[in-house]
């Protein structure tokens, strides 16, 4: 059996054809729309063409089964409202491949609804039950449709949930998203750990009052509550970070919001992300001691929302490094181990099996958008690394 | 002719009936509401009783001219959406009063939409030539109602414009509507300056990532750029401003505003207010400065809107040496020298005539609220310094 660069690509850019945007190779596949369907059902009959028995199961997966224990190999094939044509797809697509071109038993999966029109990940969390189908189905969507209503659309195409037990691992390739192996130069990147992540909204409340009539001495404004928390947790994390540690103020909400008034109160989003849960939990220490330090300074309320938290993933020796072989084969020299400081459907089903992950380089670290782009000779190398990881794995 | 007390205070409840929020003493008469027409036809008859000939203008300013020259007083009847009895009403009923009280002739005014529904002091501006008809007839409201609009539910009163030149100057007593009479016990302030105001809103834009992929040394991070100008502002600033000085970030849009995703964009208001107006251009030359350093650092573009501005208001020495006549006669050793924090009609007013004002405290320093307050022994010591500071005045 040999690997056919011509095929891989010719079906990535077939499955770009559902949801074309019109502008570059961009897509509109959200989880569920007609074109996410109508991928999903050409992707069935793909795997059919390659050997394989496809099955959907309820919440829209789509598996693409070899017969006996088997590999399992994907991503997802749902898109961001505005996104790219590689993101998700080029695990799918490469996973068939790798199942047309290799001896051993590989089963092909499509996660559904990784973007999150829902959740986070919400259709790998669901198989791996990181996620009760009861909770998930009463998620929305921004307009209002429920993750139920939605996946009803597919009930029809339905066999059940597919039994873990039958994968003995998972590997999913993926773009990077972000700018690093871009940046050196590199071909592809073998993830060490996917980062955990924290994020909870804090508020602090302060007084509201008229902007000219109260003297700076008695204001206790939240928005000078936020820039000196946050100049203060700048400061407090070089001595814990290092150059992979993530965080972020993204979202501010300030009340009233209006230039003549001394604001009462703001609610922001602080969101960290490491690969090290230690790390993690000694800057949530810093972020608690440095908001109650101001609140107290600053004479403001202080309240905290619930925190979301993933833990971080180290990925299967194992499979990383029959990754690793793969990829000092095919790119000596240009690739690189890395974290990866983005969420991914391999993050949920480490809960059921071995995983690993490769990355292939986003020219200018752009995803989520219509511009999301790799180089092929970039795509048919992560191709290659698969095929020669997956050959030299013991059965 | 002699002071009424009671029936100054009848008159102050009698008119808080208008528009009656039903919490505490509070009102809902923004300018031009059906509560706020009422009003200003009630006070037309109250100055009909007076021996004064009410006149509306076409913007629904509402003024009760005595014969030939006079001083004029007052301030404003309309309130904020959920407003105090006493920001605007005090002025009016205060000045109705003197009306009745003393012998030289004094015509009385309610200016219009003071509250700023569509503009800013929009009535008084019009009056005095701040603010032509024609540009503040296209001025909306949050519902997107023009001022033009507004203004021709009040046309049939309309009696044209009053003649500025028959009046030889204006006198307003106004609620402190900040904390600092109230916190040093002083029953009176006679105001200085009205503090002149810059406004602009002021954007960063930097590049919008993936807040999990994106390092934090290849970030332009909008947020951190607007925290960091803050920080350098506030720490500049000290060697430039005085207590009386006040600056305030009370906007802050943030783009997209996600908890995931590094913002790209802010657009936040900077407005500062001082008495003096080379500090004014001072502040404002330190801003430029902050902000161009700032954006220069962290790789922003940045961007000015217009900057709306309102010089300092010095008050008249002759008016103002009356007040303090009066205010040592009627509360000795219990009143001060103020500068206005807020903006008043007296601002627009002093384009045409020389001004002054005239505070009383406001209980906790609040207003703009339902729960704005003064002691009536306080309300009744204003009247009694402005009835003495016109007695005192020679015609």
């Amino acid at each position: 059996m040999i690997v056919d660069h011509t095929r891989f690509l010719t079906d990535l850019h077939k499955l770009r054809e559902f949801g074309a945007a019109g502008v570059g190779k961009g897509v509109v596949r959200p989880a569920y729309s007609d074109a996410d369907i109508a991928a999903r059902q050409w992707l069935a009959g793909r795997m059919r063409e390659a050997g394989l028995t496809p099955q959907f199961d309820p919440v829209g997966n789509l598996f693409g089964l070899a017969s006996g224990p088997s590999l399992l190999m994907g991503s997802h094939s749902d898109s961001q409202p505005e996104g790219g044509w590689l993101d998700g797809a080029l695990g799918v697509i490469a996973a068939l491949e790798v199942a047309r071109s290799v001896d051993r038993p590989i089963s092909v999966v499509s996660f559904q609804d990784e973007e999150g029109r829902f959740g986070v990940t919400t259709g790998s969390a669901v198989w791996s039950g990181g996620l009760s189908l009861e909770k998930a189905d009463v998620l929305t969507d921004g307009a209002g449709v429920s993750f139920g209503q939605a996946r009803s659309s597919m009930a029809d195409l339905s066999q059940g949930f597919v039994d873990p037990s039958r994968f003995d691992g998972f590997i999913e390739m993926h773009i990077e998203q972000g700018p690093s192996l871009d940046a050196s130069g590199d071909q592809i990147g073998v993830v060490t750990d996917i980062v955990g992540i924290r994020d909870m909204s804090i508020t602090f409340e302060g007084q509201q009052n008229h902007a000219g009539t109260t003297p700076m001495h008695l204001r206790r404004d939240a928005f000078q509550a936020l820039s000196l928390f946050n100049t203060r947790l700048n400061e407090r994390f070089r001595n814990v970070v290092t150059p992979q540690t993530v965080w972020t103020v993204g979202r501010v909400n300030l009340h009233p919001n209006a230039s003549s008034i001394v604001p009462g109160r703001v609610r922001f989003s602080m969101q960290w992300r490491d690969a090290d849960a230690d790390r993690l939990a000694r800057m949530e220490e810093i972020i608690r001691a440095t908001a109650q330090e101001t609140a107290e300074q600053l004479g403001m309320s202080l309240d905290y929302g619930p925190m979301l938290g993933l833990d971080p993933v180290a990925m299967d020796p194992t499979l990383r490094r029959a990754l690793e072989r793969g990829a000092e084969q095919v790119a000596p020299g240009r690739w690189r181990r890395m974290p990866s400081g983005a969420l991914h459907d391999a993050t949920n089903v480490s809960r059921l099996m071995p995983v690993a992950m490769l990355f292939t380089p986003s020219i200018d670290g752009i995803s989520h958008d219509f511009a999301e782009d790799t180089a092929e000779v970039d795509l048919i190398a992560g191709l290659e690394v698969l095929v020669r990881a997956v050959r030299s794995l013991s059965v």
